[in-house]
């Protein structure tokens, strides 16, 4: 690595935040970890990545546990979390945080951002989707199947020289980038299909694409869901086409019947992010006073099943 | 049992059907049952009810198993099967029915009693509607364990004769008869509670009333959902107070934490009556025009959790 590449400090390495430290180390920089219940397999073996693009695997530079007291503070953060209830998010980086460094989010849904802006105001933000198909199959050990590309911009709009800085490290090291003026649009643009279809699938059980849109009524459900998504973003300053309704169906439809990551988190037992990608949604459409009767059974609906998962867990 | 006393034939005496027809022989009338599963242990030992109001066991007069032809047809038909997608009630029945057969309805739900009255135009239909607490805790066995209300009265309206010589049969049996010129209007009452709260409670994943009342917007949701139940009671020509809305609500509050009817059923793994409590009022509310959107969301998201149940069972 060299001297004038960026430091990079990954919080939360799971098989998204391994596999982007991956393609910043192939680029150059040094990429530390933070870990909690992997620390044991990463100091040992490193980081495992099998990939069509190479092996990805890596010795980071840093293994740090959760608690632990940093040597140096990174140049790039990047936080690669879920955003749940119970996780403070702002307090899980504090510790690593410098006075300079730039905070790099890589995680779902809308309205993710403002918490971390509130807690660091002086820190630049960029925010930033993932498109890909990456798992964890062990402590330290993720398949990368397919994809990889980010969307990013600085937070709250435009492209500054941050933003493009590390673009231009994710792309050294191998994936592609869109960098977008409208970071906030574009995550508004993928709740356009993950707010009706992620929590769809939860209630009803984990169901599929298929067998959402095959129901008697599903169809019409998505659509009307959708609408009430599109009618939020316009709202909230980022209008979209009416076209993408049908873009999104007929898109969903040629795919094999697929169960996305909320309906493979409910299945497997795991808390799924409501607020991130429906409860945000609806909290805004409740500032700007826009109705989303269709998107408020749903979120209402879920956090019953949540909290009774909750209580039944203790 | 006395000759002058009609003769009753029970199809589907599962805990209900097994206690009204145990009421029926008390009052002294011929009492026959159709069985599918518990046919044997009731072949053996007869019904077995325990009960405050004493021991309800009984033996039939004729057990007949389905499939059987019967040896005269009798002069009231009770129909306690639930209400299910692949299960024609009407066909169940057809076997039974005589010239002079009445038909009686001891069932939950809305607008349950059309596809009955299809099939046998001829034959009049008492509709009951169940307010007791009653559980099947072995083959042939039941307990009973408190109320035993019915409210009924001659469908689609009015108190005709077979009504009231049948509702003097409960009565002489020991139980509280409520008789009613509007048993529509009476199930739509109950629909007030029903259509909320037990489509809502599965959703949620088998929750009870207190879960459902104090997630954040549980209350709000329960209150406009029963709102859309009024609405489209009034425009299906039954009319009733809003200040209803607020007596359920406390009433609920005021119960110890309840898991319904339809949340054990779930949880229990057996089908849920879902059109009867919820897609019959939904397609009630479309023929008038009525929006409900919030009614309709629950729907077609446990359409989708039946179809998702159906095709994992298979």
């Amino acid at each position: 690595m060299s001297a004038d590449k960026p430091s990079i400090l990954i919080v939360g390495a799971g098989a998204i935040g391994s596999f982007y430290g991956a393609i910043l180390k192939r680029a150059g920089c040094a990429v530390s970890v933070v870990l909690r219940s992997e620390y044991e397999a990463v100091v040992e073996n490193g980081i495992l990545i099998e990939s069509d693009l190479g092996d990805l695997s890596y010795r980071p530079d840093h293994v740090y546990r959760d608690g632990d007291t940093p040597e140096s503070t990174p140049d790039y953060l990047i936080l690669c979390v879920k955003v749940l209830p119970g996780v403070d998010r702002a307090e899980l980086i504090r510790p690593w945080m410098g006075d300079n460094t730039r905070i790099v989010l890589i995680e779902n849904g809308l309205d993710i951002e403002r918490a971390i802006a509130d807690a660091f105001p002086a820190n630049p933000i960029v925010s930033c989707l993932a498109f890909i198909a990456v798992s964890r199959v062990g402590p330290g050990q993720v398949h990368h199947k397919a994809y990889g590309r980010l969307v990013m911009g600085r937070y709250p709009e435009g492209i500054d020289d941050n933003a493009r800085d590390l673009a231009d490290l994710f792309i050294e090291g191998g994936i592609k980038i869109d960098l977008t003026e409208q970071v906030v649009g574009e995550r508004w643009r993928k709740c356009l299909w993950n707010t009706p279809f992620n929590p769809l699938s939860v209630l009803a059980g984990g169901a599929d694409t298929a067998t959402i849109l095959d129901t008697e009524g599903g169809e019409d459900l998505i659509r009307t869901m959708t609408e009430e998504v599109l009618a939020v973003a316009e709202a909230d300053g980022y209008p979209m086409s009416a076209d993408l309704i049908d873009k999104n169906i007929a898109g969903t439809r040629k795919m094999p019947p697929y169960k996305n990551s909320m309906a493979l988190d409910h299945i497997n037992g795991r808390p799924i992010e409501l607020d991130a990608v429906l409860g945000n949604v609806v909290a805004i459409a409740d500032q700007h006073g826009v109705a989303v009767p269709h998107l408020k059974t749903m979120l209402v609906a879920l956090r019953m099943r949540e909290k009774l998962k909750a209580a039944e867990g203790q």
